[in-house]
């Protein structure tokens, strides 16, 4: 069924205020879900929504919290979420990050016991916006196997990154898996395939089976070299963040167990060396205008694709499965 | 033919003081040629040597530069290299950057104008060493053509990390290119073709020819991600550090031009969450005994071949292609 943003957004606040969130909490946790719609992320979408509410009602995620933020050096605040929404945590850290790295140059935020915190585009354009280059990296259950091995032992360890261009700021985020175990479950939720290459089953098989990978281990993006930035950013989140590595990690694709997995936030101020003075933008134009490999696909940099699917969503809808919005009404059933 | 270790830093450090390098500096940069050599990494070793003596006659190395540093906040110093010596340039920046980032827990240096700083692991595995998160981010001419190009528009834009982890440091470098233009080189200096999916020519055609690749353009890593990788270091670098953009750089590769890349070096002081506390180490131990693919190719982590190699050459020997000795041979007697 196809929905306008404005419905989604005041669903999904409405079903986050019903389970005890305050309404602007509500409503940036509401934004973060509705932008991965409609930048074409359904994985870090509303069908994570049910899992959230659920969370809510059995305490595993706790509706007001906002993380208790301890700056532990001038430039590194250490940051117990106290099980809150991940969006919100996150965010209430940049709001004390950001006067900070304006002072300082560059400042950290490092993140435990904070709920799921959907898709790192959003921080890492919130950043840029901002005048930041903003970096931001979080870890997740055992999804991944080593290169040349075959059982999940690291999670899908994002990398996000933001930089201001004096344009449209350049933003980059990527699993550091193949693919994110949210698409794994979008695909299954819509009874779709797999691409080859993706996934190893429970018994460490290559499969195209979305529910026998759900079982198994997605493979690390780029050989060797994608799976060492994914244990760069497993180790340096558990060391900083003081959360757990992912074979220990829980919570954010169940709604048993409270999430301990941890969240990166880095701010660097670029200030005495403006983007428009780099050429950033001009330069990003001139790889947008290089000749492509084939002719009907022009070279596009990060954030292009994320930015003409938002316009165009914005435009016609969001699409959602028949069953996420019979999940949905399910659970405002509920509570009417 | 074969030499010791101890023969080659000799050599390389006679040549870099007759060219009037100070002692302690001409032993730095011939160890990061020869960490390099022992470390399996030729790209970045002693075939570097003649071109650079021949930049330091030139004056587009400085043999004294160690750079002027300007903390230009608190936690952000802004280095001028002053043409200095690439290893010489970063090291005294992380004298400088350590002390700071262990009282503010984090701090970065941004490095325009310094030669090249070699295989960046060097630096990476020196902040952990010293109980520090290490991140070391470089620019390099334009030799990566975009994903879905064919023109060189990025350099091949390394990241190297360093973790401490209570055992052997965790030390990630890589390109985020297919391969290094180095590597490239290697190869054409032996004769010996590349791997498929490397390179276009200068036409932007898929070729293994070393040479012909030379003028064109290297794939970067795992696709889109490995590519967008690769343009955040290119922006962020350029931006924080005042360098140019890899179709604007020179100097990293010839003996004609002063070289304008740019380095970042990020330390993040984990103290108050230690390493051993964390359990990295066993976790490493972990990933290493899971069930390997192939039962004959165990699961390895990054650092681990890196090492083993290093032990293995400083026992048998490190072997330098005949043109490359005749090479030095001749710098040596042409200074006799």
């Amino acid at each position: 069924m196809n929905f306008s943003e404005q419905d989604l957004r005041k669903l999904a606040g409405d079903l986050l205020v019903r389970h005890g969130v305050p309404p602007e909490a509500a409503a940036l946790q509401a934004t973060v879900l509705i932008e991965a719609e409609l930048r074409g992320l359904p994985s870090h979408g509303l069908q994570r929504l049910p899992r959230l509410l659920s969370r809510l009602e059995k305490g595993l995620a706790h509706p007001t919290a906002t993380g208790h933020q301890d700056w532990r050096r001038p430039g590194f605040l250490a940051v117990d979420g106290e099980r809150g929404l991940g969006p919100v945590v996150v965010m209430a850290a940049l709001e004390a990050l950001a006067p900070k790295a304006a002072e300082t140059g560059i400042a950290v935020a490092a993140i435990r016991n904070a709920n799921h915190i959907g898709m790192l585009a959003y921080y890492a354009e919130q950043a840029a916006e901002r005048g930041f280059v903003g970096v931001v990296l979080c870890t997740s259950e055992a999804l991944v196997h080593p290169f040349g091995g075959t059982r999940a032992m690291l999670g899908t360890n994002p990398i996000a990154i933001g930089i201001p261009t004096g344009a449209d700021p350049f933003v980059l985020d990527l699993a550091t898996s193949q693919v994110s175990m949210g698409r794994i479950h979008a695909r299954a939720l819509r009874g779709e395939p797999l691409e080859a290459g993706w996934a190893v089953d429970a018994q460490g098989r290559p499969t195209t089976d979305a529910e026998a990978a759900k079982q198994g281990a997605l493979a690390p993006f780029g050989g060797a070299k994608g799976y060492g930035l994914g244990l760069a950013v497993e180790l340096m989140v558990a060391l900083l963040a003081g959360s757990d590595l992912a074979p220990e990690v829980r919570g954010t694709l169940d709604d048993t167990h409270v999430a301990n997995k941890g969240d990166l936030l880095l701010l660097i101020d670029p200030r005495g060396a403006a983007a428009e003075a780099c050429g950033l933008a001009e330069y990003l134009d001139l790889l947008r205008a290089s000749r492509p490999a084939d002719p009907g696909r022009p070279v596009a940099t990060p954030g292009d694709g994320m930015r003409a699917r938002r316009a165009a969503a914005l435009r016609d809808g969001i699409d959602l499965p028949d069953a996420l919005v019979a999940q949905l009404n399910g659970v405002r059933a509920a509570m009417a």
